[in-house]
Parts: structure tokens; sequence; C-alpha cells
């Protein structure tokens, strides 16, 4: 993985990716304490920086017969929009227990869907089984380089964008799951912008990452359900992107489920943007962990906003500010 | 008004402004059966369109004491921060049935508010009084040619961003209260996108514009409570806007409280943005009154997204779809 990849992912999604906007409000600011920036990849195609890597790896893998991703979601809305825009058909793997809007829209753009229980099953084994019975091109969510260098792109956005905002010195929230996003933009950062220091963002309870940068060598969720947070979370970090994240990441964060649900709310009254749990932990670490963040200013990754009308009621019904 | 006024508000407001994205998703498209463009102004400095006028008129008109300006609340918003941000007082008259957040956050933004009775008192009277008693400069919130002039640079944003999304023959559909928003795109799009028409879309039973339209002379609403559209609840087309509007702008369309709160909860599901029921008006329009449109392409502008909790849980509760 290097820096060339992501630049030329990023010629490739040129005219296909929203530059999505870096947003803020001072009601924000107060709240943390300093300048916080919103990099809203929920408002991107798909509704997560998924659409990034799915459309990268579409187009640098050039599969023959078709597409295959296993996906909470997210991954899988990116890949199948990706497929269907250069004519591929495109098989997901999806955990019976994803939100029922991320299966919807994954058939509306035109994908098959494959579920499979999550507490039982490997969607690994899952996916490398149909890819091979039907000579489809297995896009693996995060440990993929093209894959890597598509979420990447985001990273170049941020260089530019906090530049033009004035913001030279700050750290960088990111929601984390395996780690695809996180890595691809501490590479980019680290060609465009060294004074923009990554921090992974995780659900309280699942923060392999975190405990990761801690001890030095990939640790292991207890289990994989019982957070909100249903987009992030993952056994363990990536054997492509966890080297990466050591090497230039400064320590993980953890929040918990209620401060999403905060964050989210406050996103929804003072940026109106929709974000996701998952998508809302890197804010809730700003806006609610102050003194673990350096700087007058931080950036943070909303990284999805493909969430229920249930639990976005449930955000909006919880305690002010 | 011309359209040398809105060039110089867009090179005031360069660097200021927020040039927000033009959205869009599949499913959008197959309810409105053509392809729907969607301007997110919510997305703007303040959660509204009216930022512009705001930041236009403050740096147009060079007030000395102060500015003073009366709003159900995004003109307030958009007054107050530009106001702030020159280091002017502000003073702005609301009614007092405004919605909580709209009054809060224009005094977060450092204004003196003042309340009034909407159904008792007429808010341009108090504004004269005010601004004649303390010096202020009064700032309209539509029949204004700075404010007007601010709110067009939304016009030359669209012609851009259409023209580069291919799209140069469809509707522009804007929520309209007094006409600030739908004259200035009007005027801008006359000059630079001549395929494109503007068509003025408002509450029903508060549909003056519309009617205006069809007898060639400025009607009156009847009441200016009723709706969920505080934000374009306006008695009668503005003096310097209707002329605009009746030269330049295709027949009014009118939309149901009910249809706003679908189409709110359709743009937090498929763009994952919030908007107010009187900025949606115009998606409703799109989305459910398809036989009033014609072309392959719709534009619609979502002017702004400052809803409460309430209002916006009431619309997630709604029928799917």
């Amino acid at each position: 993985m290097n820096i060339e990849m992501i630049r030329a992912a990023a010629a490739r999604l040129e005219g296909h990716v929203r530059r999505t906007p870096l947003l803020g409000a001072p009601v924000l600011d107060e709240i943390a304490g300093r300048r916080v920036l919103v990099k809203a990849e929920c408002l991107q195609h798909t509704g997560s920086f998924k659409f990034r890597g799915g459309w990268s790896a579409v187009t640098g893998m050039k599969p023959e017969n078709g597409v295959i991703a296993y996906s909470s979601g997210n991954h899988a809305q990116g890949v199948a929009m990706a497929a269907r825009a250069q004519g591929l058909p495109a098989v997901i793997i999806m955990p019976s227990n994803a939100p029922g809007p991320k299966i919807e829209n994954t058939r509306a753009l035109g994908a098959e869907v494959v579920t499979y229980d999550r507490a039982t099953e490997a969607r690994e084994e899952i996916g490398e089984r149909l890819a091979r019975d039907r000579g489809l091109t297995l896009i693996r969510p995060y440990d993929e380089p093209f894959v890597i260098a598509g979420q990447g792109t985001t990273g170049l956005e941020i260089a530019a964008q906090a530049k033009a905002a004035g913001v030279t010195d700050a750290d960088v929230l990111i929601p984390c799951g395996g780690g695809g996003l996180t890595s691809g933009i501490a590479l980019a950062l680290e060609a465009e912008a060294t004074g923009l220091r990554t921090r992974p963002c995780e659900p309280e309870g699942f923060d392999d990452v975190r405990r990761s940068l801690i001890s030095g060598t990939p640790e292991v969720n207890a289990a994989l359900d019982g957070s909100l947070c249903d987009a992030i979370l993952t056994p363990t970090p990536g054997d492509l992107t966890f080297p990466i994240i050591k090497r230039l990441s400064g320590p993980g964060m953890a929040a918990s489920d209620a401060d999403c649900l905060r964050a989210m709310a406050l996103a929804f009254e003072h940026l109106r943007i929709v974000i996701e749990p998952g998508g809302a932990v890197a804010l809730a670490a700003a806006l609610f962990q102050r003194k673990e963040i350096t700087g007058d200013a931080v950036i943070v990754v909303a990284s999805g906003g493909n969430v229920t009308r249930e639990t976005f009621t449930r955000a909006l019904a919880g305690a002010k500010g």
C-alpha cells in the first residue's frame, strides 16, 4: 500500500464520487472546547464512504464475471452501486440481523443478497466458497489494497479541505471497524498533511484496534453483537490495515452507544445531517472526551448515515445537549 | 434587480458561504418518475439559504450602528451570524410561536431577540419603529435588493452544478415565502441556464404566489397560521419579488403538510439530510405531483433544516415510502 495507489483511485473516482463537505457549527465548537470540522461522508453515494472503496475495487480489479462481497450493509451498497454502474452482477453476503434498510437498499441496487447468521457462521468462508463456485471476484471489505486506496481518497479531500479552512495541526478522529478507512486516510495524510494525525474510534466493548495499539499485537473482541454500531463491529484489525495504523495513528478512543446517540442528535440539530450510530462514534469522542484530544481544532469523519427510523427516533428522544 | 448584483453578492460571499451539494438517490428517481437533484441548502451555515441574503445585506448595505430584522427564524439566524462576523450588533424580531431551536440558535449567535404575536401584531411596524428609534439598519427578509442578490447566488451554483450533472433542461422547484429565493434564482438562471425554469412551491392553503401568478395580481393568504411550514408563511408576494417571479417563473405548486412530512422522511432515508417542513415543500411537489412537471429531470431546492426533534420524529413515524 502506498500513496500512489490512493492517487490512482482518486483519478478513477473523479466525476463519480461526491466531494463531501467539511461542516461545522458554533454550538458543537462550544461543546467540544475546540473547533470541530465534520467530514460528512454520510452524504456520499449509498450513504457511506464505502462507495469509494467499492468503486475503486470494481474499476481497479477488473472482475470478469461479477463481484462478491460480505458486509453488514455499507460495503454491500457501495460495491452493489459500483458494480451496477459497470454492468457487472454482484452477490452480497449480509448478516440476517443487519438493519432492514441496508438489506433493502442493497437489493434495490440490483445485487443478489445472501444472508447468514453472524453468531454461528463465518462470512469469510461463505464468501470464498461462493466466489470459487461461481467464478466471482471477491472484494474484501478492508483487507484489500484497492479498497484501502479508495477509502484513502477521503484523506486526500480532508487534507485539502482542512488547509482551506486554515487547519494544519489537528487530530483526525475516524470510526474504525476493520481499519480500511483509518489506514487509507493515514497514508493520505502522511503524504499530504503531516500535521494531521489519525485516531481510530470504536464502540465501547468492541475496541480491538485501541487495545491492539496498546499491546502492539492484534487483539480480538470478545463478542460481535450487542452494540448499536453495527457498521463497525469487526473481530480484529486487518492484516493489511493494522501495520499501517500502528505506524501512523495516535491512540485509539472508544465511545458508548449512549454517547453515539447524543452525537447523532446534535448533528441532526446543528449540522442537519443524518449519521448512523457507528458513523457517529468519532463525533461522540470529539464532543464528550475533550481531554483525550490535543489542539485547537479536531477533524471528525461522519462515516455513514444508514440508520433505521426507529434508531434515529431513539436518538432524538434522548436528553438534550 | 439584475444579474450583476447577484454576481457582486457571490464575490462578497466567496470563502464565507458553503457551496452546498446537489444530491440524488435512485429510490427518489423511481418515486418521482424522473431524475431528482436536490440542492441541499439545509447544509448551509445556520441551516438555511438565508445566510446568503444575510451576508450579502450586511456586507453590501454597510450598516453603521447595527442591523435589525424580522423573521420566523431562518432569516434571523442568517442575519445574526453575518452581523456577528462583521462585529455588528443585531436585533431580531421573531414570532413568539416560532420553533424553539430557531429562537435559541438566534440568541446563541449573539443577537437580541424581541418576540411578537404573529396573529395580532405586524412585524413590519415593530421593525421600522425599532430601526428608527435605535438607528439600526433594517434588513427586510425578501423585499430588499441585497437580500435577493444573496439568495440568487444559489441559482448561480445550481446553473453550474446542473450543467456538470448533464442537466440543461428542467423545472427548478423552490420553496417560496415572500419570494426572495425564487426571484433571485430566477434571475440567475435567466442569465446562466436558460433551459432551467423556476417553479415556486408553497404550503396548501398558503399559496398566495401560485394564485397571484394565475390572476396576475398579488393575492393575499386568508391566514398566517395553521401549517407546519412556518418558514414560508407570508401574507402576499413581495413588491420587488413578484414582478420578477411573474416574468420568469412557471406555474406555482402547493403541497400538503402530510406530503412535506413524507418527503422529509424520504430525504432522511435516501439523502441523509435533515429538511424542515417548509424546506421540503418543493421536494414533496417533485415526488408526489409528477404529472405537474415536465422533463426527464427535476431540480429541487431543500431550503432549510431547522426543525424541532418533535416534528422530525413525527415525520419518521409516518407511513413508509
